[in-house]
């Protein structure tokens, strides 16, 4: 229960800025939060379930005085927005983003910081499928992971203290380079999502099977999908944009190994299939091992009774 | 509490079968169930946990006397299964299989059926990533759908009887024709099946990224692929092998629109991408309003406090 930042100003007040607030009161890790979000509809929202210690009707009055400011925007819009509110910002404050790709945004926001203002790229690897400043909760980063990107100069007691900011969310926390991060967030997340989407969209348009047989029929297997598919689509356009080469290379790699597999099924190579599909159970125990998941059925949606 | 099947013999004891016998003891559907599995140890462990009122070591000893057999092995044997029970069938005997595939099944089972026999292919549509005979449960078809697919010259009475029996195992159920039904579940289950085990595959042999990376951070999507991609290795290479036809259709569709997404992502489309993503949410509010699944953040997996 230790003040990591004294003020601290939430821009956009979505999933993840909304769970930073209620996990920053329960932690007590900032003494006072500001909060702006663009549209009128949010910000009165935030201020009737209380989201934010202040709700601000401009960015410029919602960062000043601040010692951390967060980008929690689309990650479309970041640039523009460090643009703005550039020349309010206070002489030794921190600006972090939480968007989910990293090169596009230090490329957009990087060249605003202005000189002596920190600037420590994050992405808090956690979320769910739901949206806006009410699907928030303190406890969303509990034991997920937070990475923390470095940009050219960035002071390492900074990135220090960032990881100790993360952690006292709950997170833990991880360093790594950016294009390295946009490439592991093509693989656990970005190709996901994409596949997902794709799978949904598949069955929605196919005429010779209706809508309401893929919706009665779901449970076996399709509805995991519908789940992330159901994620916020405009966080989710920028995503892809601004990621565009780890996305290609991913999907390339997906598409080739999809391509074998169809080869399998058209000859007929029994072996083939089940020597793949055995040896992706082992990434499977890996992660509930790690506590990363559940092991109870269906991820616990059954009631299991005998 | 009506028994509908006097006698019940269940060959193979894995997850659907031994969720069928606790689901039969829990409605009082059955008077006496007799139960076979081809390998020793399967059958000492159904006997350890009380599955089934009598294991038998034999497939004949099995079906003798019994008015209703199930098939519930891998699809790819029950022909096999089928031809060694025929002579041994009780004239008015009633024969099912619980197979996730119908066309193949019905022209591998069907001609051994012998006259006075009927035969009934049903497919519950329930189950877990879990398999074997400790993995099932008696609540594992509550308000699930078992699709049942008569052949030519089924008796309309005993299709009737199947959908009481179903019902009494908790299922909803539904009639349909055999090549209709192996569409419809190439696209809500085994295509979702075939890209997890893709999706899995690519994250595992990526050089550049490794395992415990894709462990680590796999909360941002690539877990739920896991969930799926764990499920039984020989049903599911059967399954493809026996439904060869609509898997390729539906693949074929699922190619040919994930290219044109990554075309839309590589040319920078992001009108074509939001319009994409938010057309496939009105798909998972359809799922939670017909009570195929939760509506709670993340299936229910984080525990959500403010």
């Amino acid at each position: 229960m230790t003040v990591i930042y004294e003020r601290v100003a939430l821009i956009g007040l979505g999933l993840i800025a909304s769970s930073m607030f209620w996990a920053m009161k329960r932690g007590g890790v900032a003494g006072h939060v500001t909060g702006y979000a663009r549209s009128d509809e949010t910000r009165e929202t935030a201020r009737r379930i209380g989201l934010c210690d202040e709700v601000c009707d401009s960015l410029v009055d919602a960062v000043r005085d601040a010692d951390l400011v967060v980008l929690a925007t689309p990650v479309g819009v970041m640039g523009r927005v460090a643009e703005e509110i550039a020349p309010h910002l206070k002489p030794g404050a921190t600006v972090i983003d939480v968007g989910s790709v990293k090169r596009t945004v230090i490329e957009e926001v990087g060249p605003h910081i202005p000189e002596g203002v920190h600037f420590v790229p994050c992405h808090p690897m956690a979320g769910t499928e739901h949206s806006g400043p009410e699907a928030g909760f303190s406890t969303l980063f509990d034991n997920r992971w937070c990475l923390i990107v470095p940009v050219e100069g960035s002071d390492p007691a900074e990135v220090e203290r960032m990881q100790a900011y993360w952690q006292a969310l709950g997170s833990n926390t991880e360093v790594m380079d950016a294009e390295h991060h946009d490439l592991v967030c093509a693989v656990v997340s970005h190709i996901p999502h994409l596949i997902a989407y794709t799978m949904v969209g598949v069955a929605d348009d196919l005429r010779r099977v209706s809508d309401q047989e893929v919706i009665k029929f779901s449970a076996a297997g399709f509805r995991d999908f519908t789940r992330i598919a159901a994620s916020d689509p405009t966080m989710w356009r920028d995503v892809f944009l601004t990621n565009k080469d780890a996305t290609i290379e991913i999907l390339g790699r997906f598409t080739e190994e999809l391509m074998a597999l169809q080869r399998a099924i058209r000859t007929g190579d029994g072996e083939q299939l089940h020597a793949y599909f055995t040896h992706t159970r082992a990434i499977r125990r890996g992660i509930l091992e790690a506590g990363q998941d559940t092991d109870k059925p269906d991820f616990g949606r059954v009631k299991v009774e005998r």
